[in-house]
């Protein structure tokens, strides 16, 4: 039995793979219109806010690109909060739109100090955005979004939130943290395959929105409000993902939001315990460890390439690489969406044996 | 039983469906590797072309603003040959991004006209690229492409296509006609559900893409060449949909490009037939008539819109109305895909039966 421990894409449960046999239908029609209201309200319970929310038919990426070409102009100062392959990957989609962005660099493994982020917005009074990547998915951190927020605020700047491997696994309640525009992808942990980001956007953000001249047509908020005003999407959408996402949505909202948290961060408490207890190192600073996925780092002439080859061949468990300036030096453990303690298990389990076939001597 | 006669989305083969039930897997991994460099490479023999054939997760329009923001600069003079909804939306693409857009209009309903553009572009020689929507979905045209690519290529322009609703139905060999971009989308004649686009791309369409200015990230056609030399895309694709395309694909070839484009010439004539055997108006005119979808105009006191309502409450049977200014004056059956002439045959049965009751007295 394979075990899909990546961060993404997901294992899908069988209710939402028998949602995705549904047949084609018409995505301007009454039936589908009442499939998308629905998804679009539940999506909006999970973000606890009552902003507008959007489907975009593209990846997690096509979201974060949504989010900047709908409230930048080119010259306009953006501030990166960085400390990762995806937090690089945020601030370069804005310099290709023009953005001015400084970069307010954090070592990899560690997360975002609040106090840095007011130091430097005090500073730089022209900043207008602050992008943050809530989950960096390639360090295994999860960043201090609430406190973040608040130095944000205080100097009252945009901010936008790339979600898109954290939303429906923690807890973030986009309005009581003033998050202005959030993102997430459809394979994270919603359940569902990918195909479909989402985004929210508060009145700030439509303020921005109005005067932003970056270009674009694909991703624009005005044409999403205007369709989602009908009940439809501008462009066709993944109709398929959409009938996935509205089961899966179902799942964790019966499962109840506070319990999807609640297990995830069990879930992510095991494999901690389970990697420490084969005295391997974790590779992220442990109290921002984050829930969804496990980054350990290569110690004791651990080859994690290796790691993660034996892992598939000899127990058919798909755990991912380093990315970038990691590759090669971390492997990671994915724990999002529709997991078990048990598989968890599994995993250490399996690790286990494979440790010493990797090169790891212990301590 | 239902039946879904519109322009896209398009019935699924059960063989497409159980595909989707695959479970998912590391976008990165080596069996989607295999899968990915399957599907372009099937791609590519259905488009007839040596170019590289990308796969980009989005919808067609996705795929129509991923031509224009790889080759255009703000600036550069565009000519749009339009006559329909979908030319109108290519040329706001370009507009949005700073192309400077020429419009050589043609009423909607008519073919453009090769020696037009030929005139237009012995005119306007600062021109750099046309823009040609092939088979106009919104007035069931399909636009003489071969003889616009001679007029085109007289004058070595760049010659962008927009095949969302024709390629894989109709001949369209990709690079015979001297195609540089050519667009489609998986929910139209690829039996595969919406979700992706893809697109090829001609060594002259590259030669402007390494100059072009347009600001561009999620649909840069670098990253996608520089990931499709790994087998991969550069974001993640939408698994699902991929899988769908790798079955539909095998049934597209195993039928034989021929056949395929033959049985929609039979299934666009059996449509026209019928059409007229009811004394009803084909909205275009006939000899460009669409193979993949038939416009039947308000005549004899038809409404439209009513037809579409009672076809679909009595009849099980799903048309599409009227786009933007025809909204209201025409119905539309969809006709790509997985379509046999029976099913047209059934449908003609239906609208016999409705047009009384929606207002039609024959001649």
């Amino acid at each position: 039995m394979t075990q899909l421990r990546i961060p993404g894409p997901t294992p899908l449960p069988d209710k939402v793979i028998k949602a995705m046999t549904k047949p084609m239908i018409n995505h301007r029609g009454i039936t589908f219109i009442k499939i998308i209201n629905d998804v679009t309200e539940k999506i909006k319970r999970v973000y606890q806010t009552k902003n507008d929310v959007f489907l975009l038919t593209g990846s997690g990426t096509g979201g974060l690109e949504a989010a900047i070409v709908n409230v930048i102009s080119p010259g306009d100062k953006v501030l990166s909060v960085a400390g990762g392959a995806f937090a690089d990957r945020f601030a370069n989609i804005a310099r290709r739109f023009g953005a001015d962005v400084t970069v307010l660099a954090y070592d990899w493994g560690k997360a975002a100090d609040p106090d840095a982020v007011r130091q430097e917005l005090k500073q730089n009074p022209s900043i207008k955005a602050v992008l943050v990547t809530h989950n960096e998915t390639s360090t295994g951190v999860t960043n201090p979004l609430e406190e973040i927020s608040k130095a944000v605020k205080e100097f009252d700047k945009l901010l936008i939130v790339d979600a898109v491997s954290s939303m429906s696994c923690l807890n973030i309640p986009t309005d009581a943290w003033h998050c202005d525009i959030v993102v997430s992808g459809s394979q994270k942990g919603w359940m569902a395959p990918p195909g479909m980001a989402m985004l929210s956007v508060s009145e700030a953000a439509w303020k921005a929105h109005a005067k932003a001249t970056a270009p674009r047509f694909y991703w624009d908020f005005t044409e999403a409000k205007n369709y989602l005003a009908k009940g439809q999407t501008p462009w066709t959408p993944a109709v398929s993902t959409v009938y996935a996402l509205d089961v899966s949505l179902d799942m964790l909202l019966e499962e109840g939001l506070s319990n999807v948290f609640a297990r995830h961060a069990l879930i992510g408490k095991t494999t901690r315990e389970g990697i420490k207890s084969l005295d391997l190192t974790l590779f992220p600073d442990e109290k921002f460890a984050s829930n969804t996925v496990t980054a350990v780092a290569a110690s004791g002439g651990l080859d994690p390439k290796l790691v993660v080859k034996l892992m598939r061949d000899e127990h058919g468990i798909e755990l991912a690489g380093g990315q970038t300036k990691l590759d090669g030096k971390i492997f990671r453990i994915g724990h999002l969406g529709w997991v078990k303690v048990e598989e968890i298990k599994e995993v250490i389990a399996a690790l286990k044996k494979v440790l010493p076939k990797a090169g790891f001597r212990r301590g």
